[in-house]
């Protein structure tokens, strides 16, 4: 936990440059467009600690997988999302020094991350070893709608000297990854080129052959003017530079714009990688700086007419609820349905910036209020593509006959977990894909998603679960053993009731959509019945034998349903007996020892009940939130938001405040000492989850917007921004009303505390509870 | 599964050269002592496929852990028995050309192992590239009474050609291990020496800077005469060589004496390792080959006097009892009680050469039986060294007070594994450590074993089983969660059968020992709870409450002990219906299928139902076997000894017949396709049970010797031969008699089939059925 950074409504700032937390802003300032990621890391050289960091979308190497003990199923490969040609860097050598922060005196520095309008800037004064000091400021963003662009403007005053300064942009493309299970290097040279003012740098990805080009521009001045000196260049293997020299009197400002494309060949044919590349920089250099700056900004304010989230009261908290809504919005756009989400987004090589179940579960939501609808059509669209490779990834388990089953960390659709009770067990991952279908056509009513797309998908789904499952001759009940659920401390159970319930929810939603189907589109749904070779009566029997005969364990004295078998065998003393220096169990005990006792990492029964409250009374809820919560240690920052939800479903207002507040300021106060290794961006998507489903009580039942709104004693007021059936509503929540406008045209109804009132377009409404 | 050894009684024999099996040939003819173990490699070079295998008692290396995903707990490393300075490398140039049988054409080619004698021998006829034929034959032994020693004889005759012959005997320390976690050498010089016909090289090993010196003497001769020709000399680091060349005639028979001492700083002090190792090679030499055999030969018989077994009417049978023998003896001579029994004893380097829980379940009885009292005593007093480090491994997982946690691997005493379903759960090792104890004072009277070391590991074990243990409040019960059996094809289960069922057994155990030191030996037992903290009264009486109210797993409907909680959820289709693409599971099936299906790698419950089949009637034995059997796949080695045990006792002769033959010969046939890894080793201690406990129905009960024997209808007759209080037994049985013949001056009572006797020294009595 560290409390560094300053509160401010729309930024995010650090005063003082502190060495030892460099890593963590690294991560808390960066930028990117969903194309694209940069870490914080500096223009200038910096031979300090710094975890360097530039991240082009869907560009990945398999690093070969690294094991004590080989399972059989177990991936070749982890994918991992590659550090990539460094576009930022510009040497600067005042008189003969190489400006180095690690090296000089720093007298003040100052870090700005403008998330309104999306800029990060950053300006010191250092002191050189021979006592020349100069004002450094630097601003930089990657174009939120040019996103092939990235721009700097860099500046350098001399505040107490005359001589000479000298300014090398390059484009470095020898760069390596932390994380390397090897050890190796990732990228090889195709080609490099350096001339006039531009650079241009191409490279390979060994083994999936990957082209990026890298194009820099750049434009030196000097108290406004053009600097016309000789540009004198180097280039070595992977690598490209030019350098200039000026003189320069005490009190001169030089300036720096350095503006760079980078394109890649997912999105063009190899051959005409260098000349987009040149084409990109050039139009972005006869635009310039400023111009770029100015469309960027515009569609940054227009990103956050429709998602952001104002508190009135708290600025720690708005800070907060904006930096997650930021960051969502840097990493996911939702243009290109082969790009997903990573746990770290762009912002660190962590999770290798590849796709888990946390996209469906706590980040489609945010999308889908906040964005338009072929943003979160594209993430379900995602694993429609993979559907082949997930029925390969079942039949490599044993599966037969178009049994799929998603991967719990992919990239291209393949496997690429190493661990067996998570890629072999953690199988609620495939009810969350199929969820996810639900949740999108429930929310948007774009049903035609499910022919085929979405049928497909829960078709392959339904027949894992169908085949995973086995008759249990001894409770005469049909059973899953040996699965892990969504709380991994503990591992191969059996009968996690998560798991057991999401995959007979999956038969039944499936059955619907075939009756949907069949209605609806009969041609098509015959077809399909071919493609798949789908024995409709067989199969379709034997889900409903399951639906009606699949076990739950359950505690009839608590009149609650377990998280698996055997739970009550466990030694149930609550969390808030454990001495502190137990805590967090998971850095403080063996496995074996959180596998046996009772304590929940993440929401698992409660998942379940979250996803469908309708299925269970308010006393129901109450009595498992009751039972689960204090064994739940929310070791995950997945976790609290769940609870969050379910908290304020049962009226348990301040508990549902307490839990958004654990993810609210993860990142930006550094709750888990691990800032450093990149941002929590999925867990960034829970957090709006548990402002806007918890806070605001938002839920859609049956295609219609409800609201059951609370507002947290310490604020005076909140608002927020859903997009939902065609209209764009803000509704706010002061201490007495809740009032929903409408923003749109269209008209909306929507349930309040249970008052059912139609909102027409252009109008707004206050509710009183 | 390759039936390429020639069948023999005494010998093992490979005629032709196959390089394809060289590997395989490298294992099965592997020599030792107990001190060292050197695998079957070439005298002469060999450029083919090779494992080359020296391996030194005791001096290991701690390779850096290699793993996908650190859990906490985790070891640093796994302590390897690595591969050391080769001592019987002879380079042999026949005008010019090299000898290597990869590039030469081989004409004849005979390897045999004479085990009665323990002498490797090889004849081999050659032609090389230049047309040169000639005949090699060689012989070696490590000297099983002088330790420190090898000795080869190894003799070119020119068979078609004169000219010049050049011999180049060396000690080569610059090896590696092919298992190295990181590719890296683990051996650094510290001093080598040549000249003379005396060679020295001492090495140490990085890390745990052990020192080995190895010497070396040789003697060339002449068709009978020493050769003097000039010896010219290379050395580089870590390397000593010393060349003598020769003029030859056609016919002419060169045999070159080549002799060995191993020392390390186990030991002697680093300082003396040189002079040590020139004592031990001079003295040696003085007596050279033939004398050094003479002596070695007939502590070799010695050996065979007291553990040979022998099968009338069936060679194969007779090979296969007498090699697992003969390896067993090689392995460990029981002198010191800080080495111990590795999985591949020295003959590879998979396992490394360290202790699993195989010594106490597999090997301690064919020690018992056949060696000095002395030999399995040291095998206790190895645990009992490493109770403080026991305790300590227990510390890191959370238990305190003295609980002691004996490791899954180890070589020092330290945790070596790190897979957490078995490093951390796989916890009935612990009771095997325990039972060991019982084992031998029940088989050897040695009840002054338990004063104190016997108490004190028994002390330790019980308070982890008195920690491990927890109350579950919805049972009423006290349960085991978490744990991985003997079927490693679990993982992570509740209420493993065998695993309550040997914590409850240590517990009586150790009470019972705790009466016997309050009435023997009050003095002692009064110092021994100073020693130990022991809150006697109130841990005993945990204990006792632990042993009135442990839960086990039933179905009361079979009547029979269930593995684990749930396993009658499995669906139990027995192993014969498995289709044969399905086998071995454990090559063709993902983990988490395996772990879902009820097929079992090894005995399991029944593996407590064969230590403690006293507790049991023959029906309930019989009612397990029935139910267990059929789905257990025997996947590990250590599996089918105890079905054949339990079989024999429920009168399932065939069925324990079928389940030795299983093991009997599975490295000599290649059973697994993994003797090229090395043997079996541990595995050849449970065929030897297999036989003597299963054919020969042999138990103690309350200290005193029963057999309950049958012969199987392929055999005419066997016998075997055990020590036992103090008497030296032979035991016959053939088609109609089992005759009991004491060749020593003890009276024994002997049971057999239900007939109590007394055998008086020097007599033989036959029993009839």
């Amino acid at each position: 936990m560290k409390e560094y950074i300053i509160h401010h409504e729309w930024k995010i700032i650090e005063e003082g440059f502190n060495p030892a937390f460099n890593r963590i802003s690294e991560s808390l300032f960066s930028i990117g467009n969903g194309k694209m990621g940069q870490r914080a890391n500096f223009e200038e050289k910096y031979s300090g600690d710094s975890l360097n960091g530039t991240y082009v979308a869907g560009i990945y190497y398999p690093d070969k997988t690294r094991v004590g003990w080989w399972k059989n199923g177990y991936p070749e490969y982890f994918a991992k999302i590659i550090n990539s040609t460094n576009w930022i860097g510009i040497n600067v050598r005042i008189n003969g020094e190489e400006l180095d922060l690690a090296k000089a005196k720093v007298l003040s520095f100052v870090r700005e991350l403008d998330m309104q309008h999306g800029l990060l800037s950053r300006r010191f004064v250092a002191e050189l070893k021979n006592g020349n000091q100069v004002e450094v400021s630097s601003h930089r963003f990657v174009s939120i709608n040019a996103t092939e662009i990235g721009a700097i403007r860099y500046s350098v005053k001399a505040l107490n000297f005359s001589g000479e300064i000298e300014f090398s942009p390059y484009l470095d493309g020898d760069v390596e990854n932390e994380d390397s299970n090897y050890d190796e290097k990732f990228w090889v040279e195709v080609s490099r080129a350096i001339g006039g003012q531009e650079g241009y740098l191409t490279v390979e990805t060994l083994k999936t052959e990957f082209h990026v080009c890298t194009g820099m521009w750049f434009e030196l001045t000097q108290n406004g003017k053009k600097v016309n000196t000789e540009i004198t260049y180097k280039n070595k293997e992977k690598y490209v530079e030019a350098t200039q020299k000026v003189a320069v009197n005490k009190g001169d400002e030089l300036v720096v714009e350095k503006l760079s494309s980078t394109v890649s060949s997912l999105y063009y044919s190899k051959e005409q990688l260098v000349r987009k590349a040149k084409e990109a920089i050039e139009l972005a250099a006869s635009a310039g700086f400023d111009v770029l700056f100015e469309s960027h900004k515009n569609h940054w304010l227009g990103k956050w007419e429709t998602s952001d989230i104002r508190i009135e009261g708290d600025v720690a908290a708005q800070q907060g609820i904006r930096f997650n809504i930021f960051q969502l919005n840097q990493t996911y756009s939702g243009e290109d349905e082969r790009l997903n989400i990573g746990p770290k987004g762009f912002t660190g090589e962590k999770y290798g910036g590849v796709t888990y179940w946390d996209t469906e579960a706590y980040c489609l939501p945010f999308y889908l209020s906040t964005a338009s609808q072929i943003v979160s059509r594209n993430l379900l669209i995602y694993r429609h593509k993979h559907l082949q490779k997930a029925i390969e990834n079942a039949e490599k388990l044993g599966f037969t006959s178009g049994a799929a089953l998603y991967p719990m960390v992919t990239i291209n659709g393949e496997e690429c977990h190493n661990e067996w009770e998570i890629t072999f067990e953690e199988i609620h991952r495939n009810g969350a894909i199929a969820y996810a279908v639900y949740d999108y056509v429930n929310y948007t009513g774009d049903k035609e998603y499910l022919a085929p797309q979405g049928f497909e998908v829960l078709l392959g789904i339904s027949r894992f679960w169908s085949q995973r499952v086995n008759w249990s001759q001894d409770k005469q009940k049909y059973v899953m053993l040996g699965v892990t659920g969504p709380n991994e401390y503990e591992n191969n159970v059996n009968n996690n009731f998560h798991t057991n319930y999401i995959a007979v929810w999956t038969l039944k939603y499936t059955l619907e959509v075939i009756e949907y189907l069949k209605t609806e589109h009969p041609y098509l749904f015959e077809e399909l019945i071919q493609k798949w070779k789908f024995n409709e009566l067989q199969e379709t029997e034997r889900w409903a034998d399951i639906i009606q005969n699949m076990y739950f364990p359950r505690d009839e004295k608590r009149g609650i349903y377990l998280q698996q078998d055997g739970f009550l065998d466990k030694d149930l003393t609550p969390v808030s007996e454990l001495s502190p220096k137990d805590r967090p169990i998971n850095q403080k005990w063996s496995w074996d020892r959180i596998l046996r006792a009772p304590y929940i990492k993440q929401a698992d029964t409660l998942q379940s009940l979250y996803l469908f409250q309708e299925n269970f009374s308010e006393e129901e809820l109450r009595r498992h939130f009751d039972f689960y919560e204090p064994l739940t240690v929310h070791e995950s920052s997945l976790s609290p938001c769940v609870h969050s939800i379910l908290a304020a479903r049962i009226g348990y207002s301040e508990k549902s405040y307490e839990m958004y507040l654990r993810t609210a300021r993860l990142d930006l106060d550094d709750y888990n000492n691990d800032t450093e290794d990149g941002l929590h961006i999925t867990s960034m998507g829970g957090t709006w989850m548990a402002f806007v489903m918890g806070l605001g009580g938002m839920r859609v039942k049956a295609g219609k917007l409800t609201f059951r709104p609370f507002l947290p004693e310490k604020w005076n007021a909140y608002s927020f921004r859903v997009n939902f059936g065609g209209a764009h509503l803000e509704v706010k929540k002061n201490r007495d009303l809740f009032t929903v406008i409408n923003h749109s045209d269209v008209d909306v109804p929507v349930t309040v505390w249970e008052n059912e009132s139609l909102i027409k377009g252009k109008t707004e409404t206050a509710f009183k509870k």
